[in-house]
Parts: C-alpha cells; sequence; structure tokens
C-alpha cells in the first residue's frame, strides 16, 4: 500500500475530472477507452511478445468477467473445458455456469499435460490455462509446451483462454512469449488485467482476441456490462503512458522478489522437514508443500487463529486432492511480518503434529 | 459536467487513498462494502418507502450486469419473460442471451398492459419493467397498476424485475413508492445506480433482492464479475453520508426540470404540428412524438447532421413499431444549447417534409 504512488494516481484523477473531456461523458469506444488500447496493444508488444490491433482489445470490469464471457462465447453447455488440476476455484465458479464437462487436467512440471488431457477428453472445444505462473502451483508453461499446446489447439479445432493474471510481475526481465504471441492459427484468448498490480484502485481487466471473435465478444460484453469507468480508464492511460506504471511495476518486482526470497529462506531455514517452499517466477504468492502428514486445511484454519491467512493447496482440486501445502502471500508482508509468519507457522504445525495420531 | 461537486468528490478519492483502510485491501465482504450498503438501505427507505436490510443488497459494476444476473438466475432458457414495448434495447440485449421467448406487452397511460400480456403468453417466468419513468415512453406506472402486477406476479410465481434506473431523478419532491417496498410476497427484484446521476465518476450499480434469492445472487456474481473497484465504494460511501450526494441530486434535478420545461415550451412554440413534447416525470431525456408523416430514423440522422445526437423512438420497439419521434437528451444542454438544438430540429424536419413524396 504504502510503495503506490498515490500523489500521482490522485493528480491524474483530479486532472482528467478536471480536463472535462467530453468523450469521457458518453460511453464512447464501446471495446474501451481507445487511447489505453493502443497503451495495451504496445505492452503486449514490447513485454508478451505479442502483436495485436488495438481493435483486437477489449477493456472490461474484471478478469472474472472475461473469464465469464469466454465461458459463455465460446462454447455451448454439452462441450468439454480443459482445466488445470489444481486449478483457479474462481475460473471453475465462471466455467460451471456454462458447461456441465469440465474436465481436470493435471500438469507436469512443463505446464498442463496434453496426453494426460486427451486420454480424459479428446476433444475439449476450450482449454483454459494459467502459463504464466500456475495457479496454484506456481509453474511456468515450458516453450515446447505451449507450442504442443498450440499445434493440438489448432489440429482439434479448440480455444486456447490463456489467463495471465500477474504476468507484469514476472521476476524474471525481458520479454516473455505469451501463447497469444507464439499462435499463428487465432485459437488463443489473452486475459489481462491490472488488478495484481494497481489493486484496489484500478479493478480493470482486458482480453485480447483473434479478429473474427471481435464482434461476437463485443456483443456479449454489451449483453453482459457496460464498460468500466471512462475516467479511470483514462486516469489509467495516463498512468502508463506517462510511465508511472512501468516504475510502479519495476518497484513491485523487485519488492516481491526480495519478500519472497527471503519466504522461501526463512521456511527452508525453520520449517525444514514440515514444509518446502517453491521458487515462484513473479507473482505475489508463495507455493509451499507439506512434507509431514498434517491436513492443510486444518494447519490454514489454525493458521488463521494466529491472524494469517493462507489458501490450503488441497482446496484448489476440483477433484481428489494430490498434494498438501498452503499458498502464502508474501507480497504485503514486510520483513519482519514475514518472519513472525514463519515462526508462527512453525507453531501452528508444531500443535498439529502433536495432536496427530501416530 | 460543471455542475459535478469534483473538488469534493477528488478530496474524498484522495483521502481514502492515504487512509489506507486495510478493509480496501481485500474483497472484503462479498456482498461490497458493508458502509455503502447500509447508506443504499437508508436511501431505499427513505426514497422509495421500500424496506429492507443491507444484507438483501448486493454492489454490482453496472446496471447492465445486474439485468444480466437477474436473465440467467431467474429463467430458464424456455421460459417466457415480458418486456415493455416499447423499452429498453441494452435489456434485450441481456435477455436475449438467456431466453428465446422474449415477450414484447404494449403499454397504456397506467404502464405494462397486464391483460394485454396473459393475452400473448399467460406464465411468464419474468416480468420486466420501469415503472419510476418509462423507457423511452416517459410514463410513471400507477400505484393501482404496480398492485395488479404485484397481485399477478404472486399469483403466477413470476419474478418482477423492477429497473429504477434513474428514481433519483424525480423531479416531483417527497417519497415514492417502488414495487420493491409496496411487495409483500418477495416477488421483486430492485435494479438501482449510480451512473445517472454520478456517471462518469461512479459507475456502479446494485440490486434488492428477497432474503432467499441472496445466496443464488451472490453465486451469480462471483462467477460473473468482481466487486467494483473499493475505493469507488467508499468515495462513494462517504460521498453519501456527507450529504454531497443529496445535495447533488438535488442541484441536478432542479437543473433539469427546469431544461425539460425549456426543451418543452420551445418545441411547442417552434415545433407546433411536427413533434409534441410529453412532460417527464423525471430523468435526463424528453420524448417527443411525431405527429407528421416523417421517418424518425431519417430525421435522427439528418439531426445527427447537425450536431446532436436524439434516439428514434421506432427503433426502440422489439416488434413492429407502433409510434414515431425522438428522444432528445436534456440534461447536458444549456438553455443556449436547447434553442438551438430546437432550431435545428426544425430546419432538419422541414428539410425532410419538403423532400417527403405528396
Amino acid at each position: 500500500m504504502d510503495a503506490f504512488p498515490y500523489r500521482t494516481w490522485s493528480k491524474l484523477v483530479a486532472r482528467v475530472m478536471r480536463g472535462g473531456d467530453t468523450t469521457l461523458m458518453s460511453h464512447g469506444d464501446p471495446l474501451g477507452y481507445l487511447r489505453l488500447r493502443k497503451l495495451i496493444a504496445r505492452h503486449l508488444y514490447a513485454f508478451r511478445s505479442s502483436f495485436c490491433e488495438p481493435e483486437q482489445i477489449l477493456i472490461v470490469s474484471s478478469a472474472q468477467l472475461a473469464l465469464f464471457l469466454c465461458a459463455t462465447l465460446l462454447m455451448n453447455p454439452d462441450d468439454s473445458i480443459w482445466i488445470e488440476e489444481p486449478g483457479y476455484p474462481h475460473a471453475r465458479l465462471a466455467f460451471r455456469f456454462r458447461s456441465e464437462r469440465m474436465i481436470p487436467v493435471p500438469l507436469d512440471e512443463s505446464g498442463i499435460d496434453i496426453e494426460a488431457g486427451k486420454a480424459l477428453s479428446a476433444q475439449p472445444r476450450v482449454i483454459y490455462v494459467t502459463p504464466t505462473h500456475q495457479w496454484p502451483l506456481g509453474l511456468t508453461m515450458s516453450r515446447h509446451r505451449k507450442l504442443a499446446l498450440l499445434e493440438f489447439a489448432a489440429e482439434h479445432g479448440a480455444w486456447i483462454m490463456e489467463d495471465d493474471y500477474d504476468g507484469d510481475l514476472r521476476f524474471e526481465r525481458g520479454a516473455y512469449e505469451a501463447l497469444f504471441g507464439l499462435d499463428a492459427q487465432a485459437r488463443v484468448i489473452h486475459i489481462g488485467t491490472f488488478s495484481e498490480t494497481l489493486a484496489p484502485r484500478a479493478q480493470l481487466a482486458y482480453l485480447a482476441v483473434p479478429v473474427d471473435l471481435v464482434g461476437p465478444f463485443l456483443a456479449g460484453r454489451e449483453a453482459m456490462d457496460d464498460l468500466p469507468n471512462p475516467v479511470l480508464q483514462a486516469v489509467l492511460a495516463e498512468f502508463i503512458e506517462s510511465g508511472s506504471y512501468a516504475r510502479h511495476v519495476y518497484d513491485m518486482r523487485a519488492l516481491y522478489q526480495e519478500r519472497h526470497q527471503l519466504l522461501r529462506a526463512t521456511i527452508a531455514h525453520k520449517l525444514a522437514g514440515v514444509l518446502e517452499a517453491k521458487a515462484a517466477p513473479g507473482g505475489t504468492f508463495t507455493t509451499t508443500l507439506l512434507t509431514t502428514q498434517i491436513d492443510d486445511v486444518a494447519l490454514a484454519e489454525a493458521f488463521l487463529g494466529h491472524g494469517y491467512e493462507a489458501v490450503p493447496l488441497s482446496t484448489t482440486y476440483a477433484g481428489h486432492p494430490r498434494s498438501r501445502g498452503l499458498l502464502l502471500g508474501h507480497a504485503v508482508a514486510r520483513p519482519d511480518q514475514i518472519r513472525k509468519g514463519v515462526d508462527a507457522l512453525g507453531q501452528t504445525a508444531a500443535s498439529l503434529l502433536s495432536l496427530a495420531p501416530r
């Protein structure tokens, strides 16, 4: 919270509101504020190796709406959709409203396991993935797997939903190749959001879609929701264009990487034999795996008693959980809080272990 | 635009952002910011004669999302929905995604014609109405008709969607009885919005729903969309609680009434025999009816050539248009612009009349 340049943001809000730009008064361009869409297209080109026209970008009020929109438009209720197992439960909430055939597909170290998926459901209509930073396991999909997935989608006429929920928070410098950019067959819908980097100030998201889908997606968006607040869209455009967004993201990445590394090191030092923290490629959370027989739901509940929130890994499975652990947020924790939190987690685990039957 | 207290608003934005309220950082209460919901409940009680608990209110990002949510949750694809004819095209966009049986029901001077509706489809699952200020005809539903509609809905197990899109802009002082408040059988879903009064600063909407529907509506909202920007929710709560919202609405009502009356008088004076302007009970637009044989779509197109936007009444019908006219926005037009606009409209109509075959 402290790290956010709120003075800059507030000044931009005041400036945009004083400006009395009449284009703000109408709903303007139905795809979203054109200047913002141009900046997003430039951003995708520079940081995701993805080329698209501003006319392929739709601004929406949230990533959740983008997920729901995709589920509604890309499939019929009897079509099957591959989802990652474990995976993002809020995505399943959206898909459940549309599909009776959600197929949880296991992951290996390279990403979603295509062969395993084929064995479960050979003709998915939609494939939902989080390739930048798999939620919740924290993997990055390999380039090889991305190409294989694109080939599979093109062969089978499947759509790939690429949820790039925290792509701007990758620790590694330099460009990253999004599925959307690698795709030569126009099978990928890319979902990006500013919620991870700017929340709670700008909960906005966007979709980049193949040219042929712009019309249906616009019709769907207009049926479901108004465009997000135009002041917010204009402020965000100013924030990006002035370079403040890039600076903020740069600062956040450095801060989060430092905190992630401290959390990992502290866990390795103090909780060896109980919990193993995986290296994250970026983002706001650290994935940890339990190496003892503690129930992760009980652990999360007891940990909450100490004032700390954590997502039990077992609850992120659509089917039977195959691993247990906790997702620990490192974004908003200062170093002393991280150390205290790990101590509290150690005590919590110890008390549960002493209660456990032998 | 000039009339908006933007200094007050900007100060509130800065204050809320500086406050660093940690409840803003999380998604907080899943129904929406509790303080805002309490204030909305109080507002509904004071100005719509409607009692409900804050726990019956859901904050959503737009009225359009509220319409889509209702369409998705209240009916199955083979259920029929009564809509007003003529009516709000954006509502039809939402309903079309869900229902194959949209039934356009004609209106009389008291509101939707229940007998006509019964003759068209005796068992509607949902009835969509704009009772405060019918869009586009500008009528207010009579108390007698409201009670009859509630009785019909209770008898037939139908849901009433009450779209109160500009209820805060009624010209008449004092409390207004919403269907939601008159309803003793828990059949009404009330949709309110701040878009008409605060756009483009706060495009937020809310639903007030019967107690039994809170769970399903929350599940639906969580599948479809995140909560709106928490800063915006908090700023709006401050804006309402401080009395700024009431003052702003009070000022807007006076201003819009003045402009509506000037527009009506100018049309009566200058366009008699061409166009008749109806008295509006409130809101941002004036409904006019053509009294000559001009095509309203051609008239709107030619009028746009003069730089004025107007909605042709005939395009607001789902079926065959039964009246022609223009919806003229009076909200953002200053007195001199109103006079110039009416002159331009007169010239436009005259040139079309001289072109018309005799």
